[in-house]
């Protein structure tokens, strides 16, 4: 098992092929780290400059005054070797090799040569071809990404650059919360399953996600993902799913994208997760990150329109879901309040008519009775209410109630229900703007539970 | 064929049952109705007002000194008889029954009277138990649902009642354009087969959306969907899809959902495209109503990231659709301006170093290259471009190129991706925030390709 305490907690951290010149990589890079708030040293090196951003700069790596433990190095391919000699001698723990231009274009001899040269030095590799990395609890963010992520508790591995660099400025619209981001790139040294078996252990990681299109040693992912899949949800889009499209990754990558089947198999023996498209991976990490799991499989469905509750329904059947009656309780304190043409079986349906408080109500009781162990709320954006005041009224309920239970929502309508939506994100309430979304996510959550079992009982035997 | 001329094209409307009190449904269909512009006469009717929103009240519909086409009915259910009677003596046309409490509480009989009635008077019912409806060219919208309903190409039938609100709304923030929206409810006279025979004719008309709970006449909903989509494509959002959504859906309206295996045979036989959710048919809407349709399946797909191009060839292949080697003049021109290592396979890789000119010219060349047929274009933002750069740069393209081929646009990123898809929406240009459903609404296109051919093949034999 690598040691990446170093990466993750680093007291210092060079940044090679640093640049006065605002666009520029090396200029990014420094510039994160610097605003994004790391506490320790940030060095620049860049034989050319005596400052950048206000930090002074270094001919070398081993011209600066204390032994750093992050090399970020973003220089020409050719340049890297000399880089992580100097680096290497001069101490330095892990090398996070921004440049492209290895195996990728076919230079598999530079990039065995670098990671050799590492190893020499007791150094890892990152990389290369990669945008850097982010570690939010150390305020680490040594990309030329997006600078204001937001600290979370969802670590994201990615293979791709330009669509990971994409994915963690979506994380910031979406209000998803991150603890890392690993640009994981060729994988010539440290892999996914190096980093798997760190976030397993991190207590500021609750949900991994990966973007992966080949692994490079299947049998220690299934190992590494299965261990992690025993404490936290580890979710999976797999760049080609499909025969054609695994063609199309193998060709992009040069790594073997591999067998759709082998990769099946292998996800479902390491409980992975494998969500079929960018949304739905991030529904789901909603879903998994911000609720805590169910303790049972009653799960109701609360509705004022009977066809958002008949899509979620069915989206619910698509995924082995099948609702059962409502508990009592439930059903007879929402009798209190609802028309006597309401439908109470589940879904319940509260009516076209329902005001805010009847949200308030049906959320709270259904919180309160413990026979109910998971919630879908559904609202259809009528002439009565507006979504802000029932996105509202489902929050104070939750704040009330002084329980939690797993809960997604969905807010269906224009531009108000929108804005729904972003008041529950804030609380951390997943909320989507269609009932199918909201269904898919709650039953990633069950699907999780079904994974984590099957891999403890596989352990077992 | 129902001649529904004048309920498109109404000289007069009255809405009986119209308030002074805002948040009052009679109130909201007034409001609506004058304020979206209807150019023909409105005649509130309220024994108790004098004025309603500036426009004369009327105690009754035979008291208005001419003849209505229309009569919207928005009074209580043991009312609405004496509402027909009136309305009918007074020579209208089209009673719009927006009162519940008839079939879908168990009232069958009060129901078919109001049939009987309307029928014995010469005078064909929508609804009840329902919302109201839209004819953008008219400038009707009598609903109560929003009132800003954007102008366009599409009809929306919905069986749903607060979620057919709820999804206007959405049509709004989607930017998606109208011709109509039709409430439908219990369809105790006219159902959706009477529209889309209307709709088929109707050149404001060229995508007809349907939410259905279920057909009142199978046979005839077949007869009149499959001559639709000879024209124009239908896509259908059907409640019930899986076997206990039927059931579900059963329960909600009463009306039977119907064998889950039945309907899918039936809108195969149709050619009507069945979206999976919500959000599938509204991204098929979008690629459907503002694209030409293709002259050929030579699709191709540029993108700036690899991962991107994976993602985008395995949801076409999961609709059955594999990309070709690119035409050589395509090719010719790319390799112009791209990096040697960039992949001129499909998907066309342009590298993540693709500045905003490269798009420009990347599209440019695919329009104008003849044996390229429809393009998916995929952006990744990373720090060299701004998404709404790129966004302006496929619009120049498009503009400069003169030529229109059916075109989905993804631009992955966050918050300036975002502004990117919006002003692409605003130049009716289909785009979304992941490569995935960028590619499942090209697929939809040429879905409807070959629904039509079957549909076509099918009444030929």
């Amino acid at each position: 098992m690598a040691d990446l305490t170093k990466l993750f907690y680093p007291n210092a951290i060079a940044v090679v092929g640093a640049s006065r010149q605002p666009g520029k990589i090396g200029y990014t890079i420094v510039k994160n780290l610097k605003e994004f708030g790391f506490q320790g040293r940030i060095y620049p090196v860049n034989p050319n400059a005596n400052e950048i951003l206000g930090l002074k700069c270094y001919p070398s790596v081993s011209s600066i005054p204390e032994p750093v433990d992050v090399v970020v190095v973003s220089v020409p391919a050719q340049k890297v070797l000399d880089v992580i000699d100097d680096a290497g001698k001069a101490g330095a723990k892990f090398a996070v090799v921004i440049a492209s231009g290895f195996k990728e274009v076919g230079n598999v001899e530079l990039e065995e040569e670098l990671v050799r040269r590492a190893h020499k030095y007791g150094m890892r590799v990152l990389g290369p071809n990669i945008f850097g990395y982010v570690y939010t609890p150390s305020k680490i963010n040594a990309t030329f990404g997006p600078r204001d992520v937001i600290p979370g508790n969802v670590a994201f591995i990615s293979q791709s650059g330009a669509l990971g660099i994409a994915l963690m400025g979506m994380t910031i619209l979406e209000g998803i919360g991150i603890s890392a981001i690993i640009s994981i790139g060729n994988k010539s040294d440290l892999d996914d399953a190096d980093f798997l078996e760190f976030f397993a252990e991190d207590p500021n990681t609750s949900v991994v996600l990966i973007y992966m299109e080949g692994a490079k040693d299947g049998k220690r992912f299934i190992e590494a993902a299965a261990k992690t899949t025993l404490k936290k949800p580890v979710i999976a889009i797999k760049a080609g799913r499909t025969e054609v499209g695994a063609r199309a990754a193998a060709s992009h990558t040069g790594s073997l994208a591999g067998n759709v089947a082998i990769y099946e198999a292998a996800f479902k023996q390491a409980g992975v997760l494998m969500a079929r498209s960018v949304e739905e991976a991030f529904d789901w990490v909603k879903a998994l990150s911000w609720n805590p799991l169910p303790e049972g499989e009653n799960l109701v469905v609360i509705t004022n329109g009977g066809g958002a509750g008949v899509q979620t329904t069915d989206t619910l059947a698509d995924n082995g879901i099948y609702l059962k009656e409502p508990p009592k309780y439930l059903v007879e304190e929402v009798k209190k309040f609802v028309p006597p043409f309401a439908s109470l079986a589940n879904p319940i349906d509260i009516t076209g008519m329902a005001p805010v408080d009847w949200y308030y109500k049906a959320v709270y009781a259904a919180l309160k009775d413990p026979e109910v162990h998971s919630i879908i709320v559904l609202y259809c954006h009528t002439a009565i209410t507006h979504p802000v005041d029932v996105a509202k009224a489902i929050i104070d309920a939750v704040k009330d109630a002084g329980v939690r239970k797993p809960m997604t929502v969905s807010l269906i309508g224009g531009k108000e229900a929108y804005e729904g939506i972003q008041l529950l994100t804030k609380e951390r309430i997943p909320a989507y703007p269609t009932p199918e979304r909201a269904a898919s996510a709650m039953a990633a959550i069950y699907k999780y539970l079904k994974a984590r079992k099957y891999v403890e009982e596989r352990l077992k035997s």
